[in-house]
């Protein structure tokens, strides 16, 4: 089994660190945090005393690497990956794919990368955050864009698979305005209306009850965090920002010309009920060999779809595909 | 202890029914819905067999009269209630008290009436989704304006806290205004969100975690009864709407200029954490004479600094105020 070296030890990073462990990979993490470093070795974890060892350590073992850093500390990390271990296998968990890719193109343009991001997160964060449960049953994201090297895109797919996620393959820019949409925006939305509850006082905010502390719930995320995935998503979240603009700008129109509000509260009904529909969907079962010519293709077209993959077998994909209603 | 007689037997007033009978209370109820009618009388409630009936029988004991039907099938209910029960002791658990207020003055002039609203909500409806439990730590609202009656007022608190609800004493406008920021504003933003991440496709709501879920929650709820509550509300939701747009508009100017999202982010989150302040907060307890000159003005000013009343001793109202920081 590919052992494994994950640069950052938060919420997310600890919880890779602790879920490939608890899968038997040897693993190991290193951190600019010293809190985390030292909670982490409480825990039993190899905590490498700099990010330059451990890359050290990986570009020897020939370990995956896992960027687990926020956006703004990416660059700083990468130059370090580019010097120690030019050529290792990489990957990373960082919510924004284009500017990543980016990156690491600049400052790794060697490294075998193939970009990840698991769809799992708290409000809170740091190692205490973290459980090798995080990714249980959630979907993970590995980008399959048109010059991926399928040998490395199935490393990065086994290592979600190992954490107990399902994985979902799409492109760089299909990704990001996804997450721009169901990740970004509900962020942006939640401080909005957290704004506008506080403007009406203590009255306002004594009479807040489940949808007020539902919609707002986002808005308790350390800002640095969301700042970092939301400025890092600028083009997506425009246009879904822009998006949700024209939307409510609509209703605000309907509410002051004749008062009728059912268009939106109706498209917002069908939205929630395609969600719901789409979890409890059942699912047909399909194969796709990673070892033939559109493999990736095929695999792109899946996560349109609302497909994921759960496993390989020898070269071939296990692939699951909701059956929605028309 | 006065009889109570419950208007509507989904959710709110099946719940209302329950909770007044477990407080020892007698009551009975009506509905236009023989599913709900049938359900209430098979857990040993009194559900008499017309809306008729059950105000004749409130005429007579004279209890007090909750109308728990939504915004729409007012008026048809308060025109009963202004020929079988016309000087009644009447109160409403309807969620915007403007147009309510409005409707009792055109059909029941002479109830003695007390507006009210129950902060508590699910998005399932029905009277299978109640319990005699909905109201427990709720707040409950209870309209205290300039003409109301004291003793009339009083009536209606005492109600709500058999409920199990702390009462929060506000004004017809003051009320309808808070619930457009903390409740109707949150119904049409989830509309919104839910109809920006459907149009993502299936690869978006593959990949909806948290933020999403949350944010879109009570986009579930029957549209019927959202657009009741909105729409009911239009110039205080108008007000909100305008409110979410400027700040929605500023950060989307924002993001298209300079990028930078901080001041949206840090408003939603210092928002957010005034809530939790609120509800974390410490409360110095006090006490206004229901006998004294302005004490309705007193309690309404309690309510405007996130005060609550949770008993009564004689005429004296026990009330709280949360200590916050400046």
């Amino acid at each position: 089994m590919r052992s494994v070296c994950v640069i950052g030890l938060g919420l997310i990073g600890g919880s890779v660190l602790r879920a490939v462990s608890a899968a038997g990979r040897e693993a190991w993490g290193a951190t600019g945090s010293a809190l985390d470093a030292e909670a982490a070795r409480a825990e039993g974890h190899a905590v490498e005393l700099s990010v330059e060892e451990a890359l050290r350590r990986a570009a020897a073992a020939d370990a995956l690497v896992v960027l687990a850093v926020p956006l703004p500390a990416l660059d700083g990390v990468l130059r370090k990956v580019g010097e120690l271990a030019p050529g290792c296998l990489l990957t990373d968990v960082v919510s924004v794919k284009a500017p990543v890719a980016d990156a690491v193109a600049r400052y790794a343009p060697s490294a075998r990368f193939v970009g990840g991001h698991p769809m799992a997160g708290r409000s809170v964060s740091g190692w205490s955050a973290g459980s090798a449960r995080l990714f249980q049953d959630a979907a993970w994201v590995v980008v399959a864009d048109e010059d991926t090297d399928p040998a490395v895109w199935r490393e990065v797919a086994e290592l979600a698979l190992d954490c107990g996620a399902h994985v979902v393959p799409t492109t760089t820019s299909e990704h990001d305005a996804a997450v721009a949409r169901i990740s970004h925006l509900p962020h942006v939305l939640a401080a909005v209306l957290a704004s506008c509850g506080a403007d009406g006082g203590p009255l306002a905010l004594a009479l807040a009850a489940g949808s007020f502390g539902d919609g707002t719930r986002v808005a308790a995320t350390r800002p640095e965090l969301v700042l970092a995935m939301c400025e890092g998503n600028r083009p997506a979240l425009l246009a879904a920002v822009d998006d949700a603009l024209g939307k409510l700008g609509a209703a605000r129109g309907a509410l002051a010309s004749t008062g009728a509000l059912r268009a939106t509260v109706t498209a917002g009904h069908a939205g929630r009920a395609a969600l719901e529909a789409q979890r409890a969907a059942g699912r047909v079962h399909l194969v796709v060999d990673l070892a033939g010519e559109d493999a990736l293709e095929e695999l792109r077209g899946l996560g349109t779809q609302g497909g994921r993959i759960t496993g390989f077998e020898g070269t071939a994909v296990k692939a699951e595909l909701p059956v929605l209603a028309e």
